[in-house]
């Protein structure tokens, strides 16, 4: 039919059954899904698991670095990760605009399956709908995830303290940046790629050195590091102070935000980590960041302090210090 | 801001994290969710466990009988709970459209929470995103939901066989029939209510006398039974012969499916399941069925047949015979 998603292939009918044949099967290709039930059955030892989830709704879905796809995998595989958990298994829900073009499609689920096999977190059971045209934006992706956790593994966002050593795990705004680059009547010239990757087996490796002494992790993705540390900031009640010399920020992407008159620091990444980690253990668990190549830039950006205001300070590279904030405007939205 | 949706509430900021405590968090009310990670934690027993995902793009999103929230926890346990699992935990993830009213996306969020509340099955972690004016159509959610399975229930979508039973647990096409009758455009007088139900307390029962008798079950939901017994028909290989005057059908349904040239074969049913049951069991599986308060309409429609066709036959009420197909076409998008 022209090559185009239509109505009837969110139906339920034959029609379905045979794009999620040809383009879903096909591109993720595993046994779970080849069962073809309405769930799909694993097992697992006793202990503990995690569950998260994640909608994908970036624009435009293929940019630099990556598309919706992929994204849809390495940012849910991220948030079971952050937990310190090993990801098993995702679930992966489509909704497709009417008109959407076929080979579109199959490109971002040839991708996903790429980036899942690469993971080894195969997509086990899905789902396909159609809306109308002109009621989405081409096609929107959910995924979620589960994992187990290590014994004695229990991370919380309220375990961070004062005296606590923050690391990022590299280069900050890759992604926001990536992204912003093609977004329409926005186009500017950069290199920059997408960050976005599988962070697990860096923190994997992290939690073999760290172990307890890793009070949290999080994936500093939507509103950028300053979100993610003002958000830890509250929910344990600290405050933080990190120095702007010490965060990783590529020459391009800190040139690309001054010209959208952004601050790295609220941008989007999709392949970074940043830990919260006892003072004693600071040392071994960077050193084993900087060997893994998702963490060869890996710093220690700064500490955890008391701060009943719950502040995230910065001492800036011209001596001064400001206050971090959340962004509070619109200013970056669908970035994944 | 006017009481709507603005893209800020998806941005990763400080109105994203308020409005996902003020509506979600208030609606789903639990520990899981109030801890704030990225990612939830349980505890399993060894075993074999289930996964599955749907979304829900229903339209409109409040017809008689439920909306997409009831709709998106009634559909994920179902999907877990025909496997024979326990279902134990959901995520959500929501797209919205800005300008979405907030009272609208409360109100789904408080029925989501009381659903999955009576059902016994808290969602532990969501996503929020949202998406420009014109790119989304109110509120898209996709739910992903993991069950744990009795030791040795493994049902398999290959598993009828020749002689085995057809047991429908109640009248179909109600669901169908509801959200038609509120379609903009087709608006017509009924007063059937969607069946939307979660189906899980119903499955243990029937598992607790039918074990592994019961080759397997289905919740016929988009594309109807119809669907759902060619599905089943091609995945094991073998024929359906069912009886037309067996399958429970309210009067006002059969009206209205005139009226709108359906085939009540062909419409979604969302508290409905569909059980092949062998032989020797099927009479204890039925009464089991009865006596629950989600089967006591239960009904034997038919048996599986050796057919190289796979062809699904019914003998019509009229005496003639016809094949059920599936729906080719389009005629009902948006249904769930
Ligand atoms: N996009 C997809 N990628 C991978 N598998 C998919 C996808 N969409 C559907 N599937 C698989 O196809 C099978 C049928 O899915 P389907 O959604 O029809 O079942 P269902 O959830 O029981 O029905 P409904 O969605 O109408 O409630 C399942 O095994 C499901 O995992
Ligand atoms: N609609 C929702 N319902 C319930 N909980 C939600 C909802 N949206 C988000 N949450 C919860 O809020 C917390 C923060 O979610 P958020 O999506 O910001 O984290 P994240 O997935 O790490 O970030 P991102 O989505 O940018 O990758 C999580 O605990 C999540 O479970
Ligand atoms: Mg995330
Ligand atoms: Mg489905
Ligand atoms: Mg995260
Ligand atoms: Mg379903
Ligand atoms: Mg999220
Ligand atoms: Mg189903």
């Amino acid at each position: 039919r022209n090559g185009r998603v239509d109505l009837s292939h969110g139906a339920g009918g034959r029609a379905m059954g045979q794009l999620i044949e040809d383009i879903f099967h096909t591109a993720f290709d595993n046994d779970w899904l080849r069962a073809g039930n309405d769930q799909s059955a694993f097992t697992v030892p006793a202990g503990r698991m995690v569950m998260t989830t994640d909608g994908y709704v970036v624009s435009p879905l293929f940019f630099p670095g990556g598309n919706i796809g992929s994204l849809a995998v390495h940012g849910t595989i991220n948030d079971v990760a952050m937990s310190g958990a090993k990801p098993l298994y995702l679930s992966a829900s489509f909704i497709i605009e009417e008109g959407f073009p076929l080979a579109d499609l199959a490109k971002i689920a040839d991708t996903m399956g790429a980036a899942s096999r690469e993971a080894g977190v195969p997509i086990i059971t899905g789902d396909t709908k159609v809306v109308e045209r002109g009621k989405a934006d081409g096609v929107f992706i959910s995924t979620a995830g589960v994992g187990i956790l290590p014994e004695g593994i229990d991370m919380r966002s309220n375990a961070a303290r004062s005296g606590d050593c923050v690391i990022v795990s590299g280069s900050i705004g890759d992604h926001g940046v990536a992204v912003m680059s093609k977004r329409e009547n926005l186009e500017f010239d950069t290199d920059i790629l997408s960050d976005s990757a599988a962070l697990h087996t860096l923190t994997a490796a992290m939690v073999a050195v760290g172990g307890t002494s890793i009070r949290l992790m999080r994936d500093p993705t939507r509103g950028g590091i300053a979100a993610t540390l003002n958000e830890i900031a509250h929910q344990s009640s600290v405050g933080f102070r990190i120095d702007e010399e010490k965060i990783p920020l590529k020459p391009e992407v800190a040139a690309a935000c001054e010209f959208l008159g952004l601050d790295p620091l609220n941008v989007a990444n999709e392949g970074k980590l940043v830990a919260v980690v006892a003072p004693e253990a600071a040392d071994a668990v960077l050193a084993a960041m900087l060997a893994h190549p998702l963490g060869q830039e890996a710093a220690l950006i700064g500490h955890v302090v008391e701060d009943p205001h719950c502040f995230v300070q910065m001492e800036t590279s011209f001596g001064g210090g400001r206050i971090v904030d959340w962004l509070s405007g619109e200013q970056l939205p669908r970035i994944c």
